[in-house]
């Protein structure tokens, strides 16, 4: 707290807002953190997905009318930039283990569309690390460039997460895996800014000039619009908190895996499926989701709110469920993506200890239907 | 600055970084201030206008192919919400003697329009209170209304001016003559966050409701989406630091016009016009803008850069004189915009004390061709 009191200050009294040291610092420390040659810090994680999509379309590598593919149980961000821009949302469901886009189901989407009467040009897979666990599936995504097709992540959820090692050539954080990668700051995340702000993680030269224009009116240099673009600026004040923020990153995430082991193992309701741990990666729980019978999982909320235990649901409805997408997608059946939204309950894995993760578990065990 | 470092210590460790109650008062204060019934903090000014023209299109008062009028003279950023939605810009030149959005020629516009074979469906005039200068003519405004068109302030630069009185019905302040008005909060801005920020001023509760569900996703309420909306919050430590600000806004206004005043009774050098100050309205003196012969304005800048005098140009190129535009507007001619652009020099108007305005315009005075 006295850190960052101490760097708002400094900014405070610098005089300089925006596009100054900090977010030049921060920029540098998250691209080295990530191994990644480029990220620009910009105002949150939604733009951060904007700006990648439409930094695309500005290098004439997607065009309008053409479909990306998208995890259906993502938090709406994911998705809205697809439709903002004129491109169709291909809806991936999730594997029921991981909880992530299925590549395998991806693979066979891309396979039927090569052999339908109207396909799709599916020239991009967005896939998020939901919860803070990797997606990854190296074999697949080299399918998918030898199609020609871009991957981006939705790394709002997974700073510091570390894909399976398999088949890889040493490049294992979340963020570096594919060819860009939206980071989210928002203040609940691991690491969190106070207030809004996002990054996008490249090693992609023409990409991050793009980005940058774009986030600043379109400039390339002042006064010279050579893009339409935004203005999705960080402040130099939450570039500032960020960069004392991400010294602490290590260890909060390592704290987060310690509470998830400790649930796994408390939590022995066999009413209650506690979330997968993979040995061979490195998850960073911004999420800790377990899942319960549908027709139980009010109960199971209620029974712990009556434990002072507060929960939440990540997310109660799929984005192609939502209002505002109703007249682009209907879901014929009750999918995957549907099945999870109806039977999930997050439990409290941001600042705990051990006890406090005895006793939720202690409460959730003696839930009986 | 120590009132800044508090205000941002109290947000800190309250724990509440977005949509809590410092963005709630001084979404209060900000309506208040000028008399207007909705004040919603958004994330920028550019975000500010974009929000109001997509809520137009969710509420069916805008449609994609409709026209727009807006000041041909204007920072960029009045131009892209137009182009980024498909609307049309119709671009009206500047007063010479205002610099601000020529009425008159609206109307002309107007007309011309009606009895033209293939007409536009010119739907509503965006505004630009440019440099601070109230740009408001109500009978024309009324005209306007009379035709079903919408009126948009863009106030990102005059807060706290005052429009000329006739023909009014009390109100006066810019942000609240005309049915939207986007305010930006940019640093350099007479009332500046520390960092982006911005807000929309409003009576029209529909209105208000649609740009603060589009700013937080499109949701309405929680996990809702009702729009596909976009992440254009204001952060709870810029909402405290404006908070602060905004009760030193009349005091910088004064300050301002005063050096405005001083500016125009030193300033005696033939060639060099200074900016008109109206009797009959609050100017409230954003930048200082006079203009100069188009041959000697390189040299009127480097001999004022050589009494370590900085100036500034608002704006070098019009915004439809930018590459961006390029395919869909050629100015045939030097337009009216086009010769101010090459005509201004912003002078020195922040923090300036009377020994310096004398200083700057005895060396301007100095200069000859």
């Amino acid at each position: 707290m006295a850190e960052l009191e101490a760097a708002t200050s400094k900014v405070i009294r610098s005089g300089c807002y925006l596009h100054g040291p900090e977010t030049k610092a921060f920029e540098e420390e998250l691209a080295a953190m990530c191994g990644a040659d480029y990220a620009i810090g910009v105002s949150n994680g939604l733009d951060a997905l904007r700006l990648i999509l439409r930094g695309y379309m500005e290098l004439g590598k997607l065009h309008k009318g053409d479909a990306v593919m998208v995890a259906a149980n993502t938090f709406i961000a994911t998705v809205i930039p697809i439709t903002e821009f004129g491109l169709i949302p291909v809806f991936v469901e999730p594997d029921p283990l991981t909880m992530n886009f299925n590549w395998e189901e991806a693979l066979g989407i891309l396979k039927d569309n090569d052999s339908s009467q109207s396909p799709l040009n599916i020239r991009c897979a967005m896939i998020t690390h939901l919860y803070g666990t990797p997606c990854w599936n190296r074999k697949a995504a080299d399918e998918m460039h030898g199609r020609g097709m871009m991957i981006v992540e939705d790394n709002a959820q997974a700073l510091g997460a570390e894909a399976a090692e398999e088949g890889f050539n040493g490049v294992r954080f979340t963020g570096n895996l594919a060819d860009a990668a939206a980071v989210s700051f928002y203040p609940t995340k691991n690491v969190g800014a106070l207030g809004d702000a996002g990054a996008v993680i490249t090693n992609e030269a023409d990409l991050a000039a793009v980005v940058k224009a774009l986030a600043n009116y379109g400039t390339d240099k002042r006064y010279h619009n050579l893009y339409v673009g935004y203005n999705c600026r960080i402040d130099e004040i939450q570039a500032a908190m960020l960069r004392v923020k991400l010294r602490y990153i290590k260890n909060e995430n390592i704290h987060r895996q310690k509470i998830a082991e400790l649930y796994a193992s408390k939590i022995t309701n066999p009413l209650v499926e506690v979330p997968a741990i993979f040995p061979d990666m490195v998850q960073v729980w911004h999420q800790y989701v377990v899942r319960v019978p549908e027709n139980l999982r009010d109960d199971i909320r209620d029974f712990l709110a009556d434990g002072d235990i507060p929960t939440d649901i990540h997310y109660p409805t799929p984005p192609y469920c939502q209002p505002c997408y109703a007249s682009i997608y209907h879901p014929e059946e009750d999918t995957v993506a549907i099945k999870l939204a109806n039977s999930c309950i997050s439990l409290p894995i941001a600042n705990m200890t051990a006890e406090k993760v005895s006793e939720v578990s202690n409460i959730i065990n003696r839930f009986r239907s």
